[in-house]
């Protein structure tokens, strides 16, 4: 057995507290070594203020782990890579796609590995949900991606910002998924952005895509659903029908259940990063994030009732 | 010497006329056989109503030139590789980056040539630009973009919708050089973009934009210049300061004017598109249309007035 693939945690916040440390604890090929962070700390581990002091005081470091808000990460992701680390980054991989191209291209230069997760990926029923699809025929895909913003983000300004992505935030988690499992690629057509007066990211987008062999594709990803969430892909093919629902954790296939198991997507997150650093690969597909700029580049922008965390302030 | 390329000429509108007909007829490489449109025709020329026509009677075409707009360019484009003809692309080659992505897989699938064209990046200033630049380190860089739309796109009401792109539309000729002629990639940091009240798409830019070495960059794009019309871009380095102007057709050095032509941009394409057919190779450059669709994806989205094409109807 090789030594432990020595690991720096930057930004220990809900995400990593929730799913990174956890996964690392459970995966022999890692060791947590030192977080970075301005105000958490993780007990046993060393702490640095910053990831260029983490680096600088513990060269032994062999890979960083990224969870850190998107509008800051190339710069940690860069300075990581330049001195010779494997980089992991929570999703979305960047504020930018060229930004995360740049580090592509420099995780390809220094010979390390980059790995852009994209934990829905992980799930339980979408390696069952894309080894079904070969060979088939997709007609028509149907996703919904509804939950209740006040629920998750509760008084998260941040999301509503310029980057923050709005509705996308979970909305890309389904186009993680539908780029994963597709046999063919679909590119968008159309969509609706809907943005509340009072912020700057969309609360609902309606998109529409088409296949490169005809099919059709919708999706509609809204924040404002109350009551039960909906996180499901429909997918018609020439040969049958799937449903992939509770967002990848259970698959039905001609509605059958096939699949229905608690998710553990960050343990499959850190066992492919582990593979990736023993093979000197990199897993870095923009897809997701590139049909989410598109949506935003070809879609229209509608302007819709402004939103306030505390929903009786809602006068529609 | 070989036969000609045998051509087969997908639009016949007004960039077209102006300056595909006249380069390609300037080219020995290159022999128009087919125009397709369902408006317009080139005496002397076989013309049908589509390109699936066109392709389907005369199976002697080995390459298509679109000159349609960017929302139906995918399916024609596809069509064409799938029949394994080379293809030329009008800029933006696409109305999404995932289109043009499955067509760079496609013309690579099928062993053909695909040029993504940047007319811009053929300007008389742009290489020599490229070459003072190298090496250099880039401290600075500022695009100044501002023409007066009613002059150049009058009563054009589809460059205001959804995929129209407005003001980038001239702002990712500015682009296109930027990506050629810096010596390392820059990414977005943030930005404004205004949008008409009464219209989909921006009539003004304000861009940041961060090198990955510490360059800082803007980028000023306006539709509402009247008067003299700018196309500038100063990069200041550690070594002098270089201007390219009027498009890139002029290039001056410390002040001093090193380039001052008349420009010759589609020339330079299709001796360029001449080049990849020859030796099997294809130029697909994302990269404008990436900075493009970040600008949509991380830029705050302002309100602003009203616009008419007629001015007097403009009230601000």
């Amino acid at each position: 057995m090789t030594a432990p693939i020595r690991l720096g945690l930057v930004g220990v916040g809900k995400i990593a507290r929730d799913q990174h440390i956890p996964s690392i604890g459970r995966n022999l090929a890692f060791e947590l070594v030192a977080t970075a962070s301005r105000s958490a700390s993780v007990d046993g581990v060393a702490r640095f203020a910053t990831p260029a002091e983490m680096l600088d005081a513990m060269p032994q470091i062999d890979a960083v782990a990224l969870c850190v808000p998107p509008q800051v990460r190339h710069g940690m992701a860069a300075d990581a890579l330049r001195r010779g680390k494997h980089v992991l980054l929570e999703k979305p991989p960047g504020a930018t796609l060229s930004e995360v191209a740049h580090l592509a291209d420099l995780a390809e230069t220094q010979g390390v590995s980059l790995f852009a997760t994209w934990h829905s990926r992980f799930a339980p029923g979408v390696a069952p949900a894309r080894k079904w699809l070969a060979g088939r025929q997709v007609r028509s895909v149907r996703v919904e991606w509804k939950e209740d913003v006040r629920h998750w983000h509760p008084g998260q300004a941040w999301i509503w910002e310029p980057g923050g992505l709005g509705v996308f935030d979970p909305g890309i988690n389904a186009l993680s998924i539908v780029t994963d499992i597709l046999p063919e690629p679909v590119f968008l057509t159309g969509g609706e952005l809907s943005i509340p007066e009072n912020r700057a990211a969309p609360i609902a987008a309606s998109l529409q895509f088409a296949g490169v062999s005809g099919a059709v594709m919708t999706a509609e990803f809204d924040w404002r659903q109350t009551g039960p969430q909906t996180w499901d892909i429909h997918v018609g093919t020439d040969a049958g029908d799937l449903l992939l629902s509770s967002g990848g954790a259970r698959l039905w296939i001609d509605g059958e259940s096939v699949v229905d198991q608690a998710e553990a997507e960050y343990d499959g997150i850190y066992a492919r990063f582990a593979e990736l650093v023993a093979s000197g690969g990199s897993d870095v597909d923009l897809a997701p994030l590139r049909h989410v700029a598109d949506a935003f580049m070809l879609g229209r922008h509608v302007t819709v009732e402004p939103f306030h965390d505390q929903p009786n302030r809602d006068t529609a």
